[in-house]
């Protein structure tokens, strides 16, 4: 079976995983039986293109980076916007990696809501959707017989909702704490090595690590808003999880670092999700942490998550200085889960 | 399709795993369609019986626990030996928890492979067959159509095993480190917090964690066993893995301790492995590694593995101060993986 791969949002991620899908073909043919064509490939800036023959990928990719419009690919058939391509695209698996809200997930959610109404799985690396839209789409998906995946959402490809669903089996996640938020985890390692808040943030924008407005991480939004994503999911609640109380890093003071490390603390941005009175509950804040602890030990850009079951006792999971080549590895790694799975189901 | 179990050991661990089975039998049925009936139970020492109308699990853990033999058990026959036992249970699956010889990993070895041989598939908590057996064992269960599963092997039921085999799909496992012997890490971290190696082990001893005779912990042995049955099966080379080098903590001094924290570092027993020339190499060391580090950070008996990935960078997975009940966990979780293949394999 020759899967049809579509794509919709062609930025740092879409095209770094579409390098990725290009450099692994040979794997994926030898090692996983995965052949693949590109049937779609939509973009808000760059135009829409559709082909049922395939479209060339990297071709694409490239006049993207150009500043070039795809309508001309080779082979294909220029589509007015993402909503017509998604329709047209006729593809088994839509990559959505589109620039979202984060107050909403939109237009994310109704991207994936069409495509997954006409049978199509969808890989999404956006929390988004996942936060705001997880109950629905996932009955979405189940009714129609297809897959709606996001290793991608939290923590890269770094294995968490694969973890969850594959290899607990039996067993229940009760809560869970984590540092969850890159930006913030390096600012307040910089503050841990002496720096300024000012300064670590400054420094960290011209590695290119942050975005130029950092308001979403500073003020715990994202943190929450993943930490949303992961309590819909992992914690077994039907009803959305919601968000408790939140506050972002940047009320600390330098003092509040020196008096922490003083005691061999330090401080880290920790979203923490609990079950009470049936609902799923998030706090976001700043906590003081044994700077020799699972959730103290993750320095810089890195990630940690730490689980506490019920038949497995606690255990974490942790990603260490992540880059945009691990987002691109989870969307990889969902689609090989959703070919198995299609393959299964095909009896093959 | 109701499985058919049989046990071969009901030390600590086989008892806990039939407590905990007993207790989850109306999850097992309700969320996993997994219903189940023991036909078989041997020991070394406490007799051994098998039934196919089914045995009283509980029962059998108590006439064991009070000294009893169990060859008169209601519905039992009773059988002369662990083997016959195993040619005669009919089971579906075998959970063997037999007391092992670490130097080669038997009786264990030729338990499991007579029951490979007999299309029983087996879930081991031992690490022995892991790391002396698996190329054979593997290729056995493989040609036979049956399953071999250990995820107790090592780190308990913490997904280490089923981590690489669901959870990264399509990437490569190119080396790991990790603290894997809670006994010798109970120590360094008393070690750490003031107390002599001798008292550190004494308390450990008292508590009941460490065993009697700890010369397998102190010098390494246990650490660098679970790491060659971790290289066996995560670094994908089909000779088997081998240890390079090995040097335990007796030698450490409290000296050596307190240099080390002076510095912010704390010492680990360390396990890594890596690829030389095609061939999986273990070397087993204590190191200084820092406090505030993936490695540094595991205290008491918790443990923790780091995984250096082709595409997914280095990720982590931490088991935090765990217990017989997670190595139950484990027995539990494989049997799960092997009722969802069995169930797919028949189609239903």
């Amino acid at each position: 079976m020759e899967l049809k791969l579509a794509f919709i949002g062609m930025g740092n991620v879409g095209r770094a995983f579409a390098r990725l899908l290009d450099a692994r073909r040979c794997e994926l043919a030898g090692q996983h039986g995965i052949t693949w064509v590109v049937t779609g490939i939509a973009t808000a800036r760059h135009g829409c293109s559709i082909s049922e023959e395939g479209l060339d990928l990297l071709d694409a990719v490239h006049r993207i980076e150009s500043g070039q419009n795809i309508n001309a690919l080779d082979r294909g058939e220029p589509v007015s916007d993402p909503a017509e391509a998604i329709d047209r695209c006729n593809a088994d698996i839509l990559f959505e990696t589109t620039p979202l809200s984060a107050a909403d997930g939109q237009p994310a959610i109704s991207y994936i809501s069409r495509a997954l109404l006409r049978r199509i799985s969808v890989v999404t690396a956006n929390k988004g959707p996942v936060a705001y839209g997880y109950p629905e789409l996932r009955r979405l998906a189940a009714g129609r017989g297809v897959m709606f995946r996001f290793e991608g959402a939290v923590m890269d490809g770094c294995p968490v909702f694969n973890l969850a669903q594959f290899c607990l089996p039996g067993a229940r996640i009760l809560s869970f704490a984590g540092v969850l938020n890159s930006t913030t985890n390096l600012i307040l390692t910089g503050m841990e090595d002496g720096r300024s808040m000012e300064d670590s943030l400054a420094d960290a924008q011209r590695l290119g690590i942050v975005e130029a407005d950092p308001v979403n991480d500073l003020d715990g939004w994202d943190a929450a808003i993943k930490a949303l994503a992961l309590a819909n999911v992992l914690l077994s609640i039907d009803e959305p999880a919601s968000l408790a109380h939140r506050t972002g890093i940047r009320e600390l003071k330098a003092e509040d670092m020196t008096s922490a490390l003083a005691e061999g603390d330090v401080i880290r941005l920790v979203a923490r999700a609990q079950v009470l009175s049936g609902r799923a509950t998030i706090t976001v804040k700043p906590e003081r942490v044994p700077r020799s602890s699972a959730l103290g030990c993750v320095r810089g850009t890195s990630n940690v998550l730490i689980m506490k079951t019920d038949l497995m006792g606690e255990i974490g999971v942790i990603e260490n200085d992540p880059g945009i080549a691990q987002t691109a590895y989870a969307l990889l790694s969902d689609m090989i889960v959703i070919h198995d799975a299609l393959t299964r189901s095909h009896g093959r």
